[in-house]
């Protein structure tokens, strides 16, 4: 069974708001069994939303529309769909005298305005909304389903929720889902090492997906029995965590932080920081975990010079001689934070963020991560692209992903 | 002028991912007075690829498509695009010297799989990529403008903003937008102090949303000459700023970090932090502003009270008698923090930030910020809701809010 989520409003094309509608729609579609084709969004407009109903209903058996079902002068989905359906808007009086007591439980006088929210068009039935004051609507154009919700995503929700996914059925099976994060290599050394598993039309589907720094595998499989699907997805896991060894840093809502974080729990070791262009960000990621405080000491943040001589005891011979963004700083960080904090580990950064002050000697991207241990220190020089975010990113990540392959 | 904008990616249509990078052209097109009439997302399969883009071409004079360059095998954009031009792909050599060249600069080896990245339909031609490897695409369908960038949302706002946007002139009329940042109000309170200005249908248009703890006012002005669209953009942000006064933070694309950064600079002062439940945010907040080594010296992130003690010098007795979590220990962090640094400004914070610790006495969410200068140390005690990100990320704006107040 296939489906097509359309979603309404000016907000959405002209950009002031990012649509979370369809993809909420659409991961409980897929829970289902139900595929979506495609997601479409137009404004506000009479003609394009009809035409957009119009289209889907030929293409797809299931049409999820939200949107332009409000009580202003700019809603007019209600009357799109009755152009589609090549009726007129019918009030209805059991839905009228609805609203009115919506606006009377509330205390509040109903605006003339809010009596199109009880106009239904022929052939079509009206759905109950109790989160506020805009009934669904559901027709059959054409043989698709057509069920329209209001845009408001908590309204959106509870009436999908509710009252229209039970309306469904179920797909011809169900569709589960794993994430295999990865890191260390990039998505073409990735993709050779899977190439077999990513044919196209296979079942489990699987792709590759970049993002902050991480590439994911991603799993999709389909089977008739729910059980089954998830059962084919984690088989698919674990043959691509297999052929992935230790790049695969974890799954699904797992993160580095989190993976690096039970590793240290395990080993019951601690860990201290000393960050000067990530600024916070790795201390950042680890705390975001919660319970982090058994195994994080804490760090210093090493923005100054001063800073990198006085708490982390970095000389100032080293760094007149190599300058702050060098192999031999990032190592000393790490040592000095390591003996101030008296942590079984310690991670020291140093790079050049950009976009402002790199130079031909340091560009731009390079940066120093180093991991000190008991058994010594490791340094990792690395030329990042991306912009300035995106370089911090990933030496954050590069430094966790140092500490994690010494756990492992 | 019309746009239609295409996402690619069976990550969206699936709705494992949001789409973020439609709102992103969407929003850049307007402000070129460039109209979007629709967004679609299809999977990356190459036949529903190459229909949307053709049928994107009948409608709009400008097509951007985003997503599917990747290497892997479920990269079928460029594919597709031959498809829809009706030839096939070339290898581009200039294209795989510029990718090879990529590789060895970053010293790594180049996979076979990425030469598919230097292939571009006849008829095309190829966009340089400076954040990636995968070139973006350009081709003329029927009479429409087609321009193909990576899915990857860094490679794709840099690949547009550089190279496509310069490409498409102006619209016939403008859309203006700004957006007045707001800290310390609730929505609502907000509202009714702006109610008269947020009337629908109006030109400019003012809406408010909430995101990340900030409360934001668009403001969204239509007119046929661009230069007026800003004009009336403008003057509607600076009477939202009267009325709200000291609760506006910034405007746009500003933060409580880049404007606190801005006054310090203005004011020749630094800063320092110490942070304990908020682990490095608000140093990574500070850090992610390009030249905050101008002012920002660096901190400590205190997580483990011996670290509070021993970098802070917070005292064993304020902690046994108060507790990590309390007032005197968020100033005396602050305090310490402001003397080890030698600083002007100090930001100290301590709390409960969840979802476990809480107790009766000190539930999760209870937040101790102290601000330390010459003129003495103040705390505000809080109690936020939320989530443990929530509830850093508000603690951290605190932060940052506080000493904003002072600087004004």
């Amino acid at each position: 069974m296939n489906a097509i989520i359309i979603s309404i409003g000016e907000e959405l094309t002209t950009g002031q708001t990012v649509n979370t509608n369809s993809a909420y729609l659409a991961r409980r579609l897929a829970e289902r069994g139900i595929r979506t084709l495609e997601h479409c969004t137009v404004s506000d407009e009479r003609a394009p939303v009809a035409a957009a109903i119009a289209r889907a209903a030929e293409s797809a058996e299931i049409v999820l529309v939200s949107g332009g079902l409000g009580p202003t002068e700019d809603d007019l989905t209600r009357h799109a769909l009755a152009d589609v359906l090549g009726t007129e808007l019918l009030l209805d009086p059991k839905r009228l005298a609805h609203l009115e007591e919506w606006f009377r439980a509330r205390g509040r006088a109903m605006a003339d305005s809010n009596r199109v929210q009880a106009m239904v068009p022929r052939g079509a039935e009206a759905i109950d909304n109790r989160m506020g004051t805009a009934p669904g609507l559901a027709a059959v154009v054409k043989s698709a389903k057509v069920f329209i919700m209001p845009g408001v995503p908590s309204e959106m929700k509870v009436m999908y929720d509710e009252q229209i996914a039970p309306l469904l059925g179920e797909g011809a099976g169900a569709i589960a889902f794993k994430i295999v994060h990865t890191y260390g290599a990039g998505e073409s050394d990735l993709g050779a090492r899977i190439a077999d598993l990513m044919r196209r039309g296979a079942n489990p589907l699987v792709g590759t997906t970049v993002a902050a720094g991480l590439v994911s595998v991603r799993i999709e499989a389909h089977d008739r029995v729910p059980a089954r699907a998830r059962e084919m997805a984690a088989e698919m896991a674990a043959e691509v965590r297999r052929r992935l060894g230790e790049l695969v840093v974890g799954e699904d809502e797992e993160t580095l932080a989190s993976v690096v974080g039970a590793l240290l729990r395990k080993a019951g070791a601690t860990l201290a920081t000393a960050e000067s262009c990530t600024g916070g960000m790795i201390g950042e990621m680890i705390t975001g975990v919660s319970g982090s405080s058994e195994y994080y000491l804490g760090g210093v943040i090493a923005y100054d010079n001063r800073v990198k001589q006085e708490l982390l005891g970095v000389g100032e011979a080293m760094l007149r001689e190599h300058g702050a963004v060098s192999e031999p700083v990032a190592a000393a960080m790490a040592e000095g934070c390591r003996k101030r904090f008296a942590s079984d580990w310690a991670i020291g950064v140093t790079g050049v963020a950009g976009p402002t002050g790199g130079t031909a000697d340091k560009p731009v991207g390079l940066v120093y991560v180093a991991l000190a241990g008991k058994g010594g220190t490791e340094v990792i020089r690395s030329q990042f692209p991306g912009t300035r975010d995106v370089i911090r990113v990933r030496a954050s990540l590069m430094g966790l992903n140092m500490l994690r392959r010494k756990l492992l």
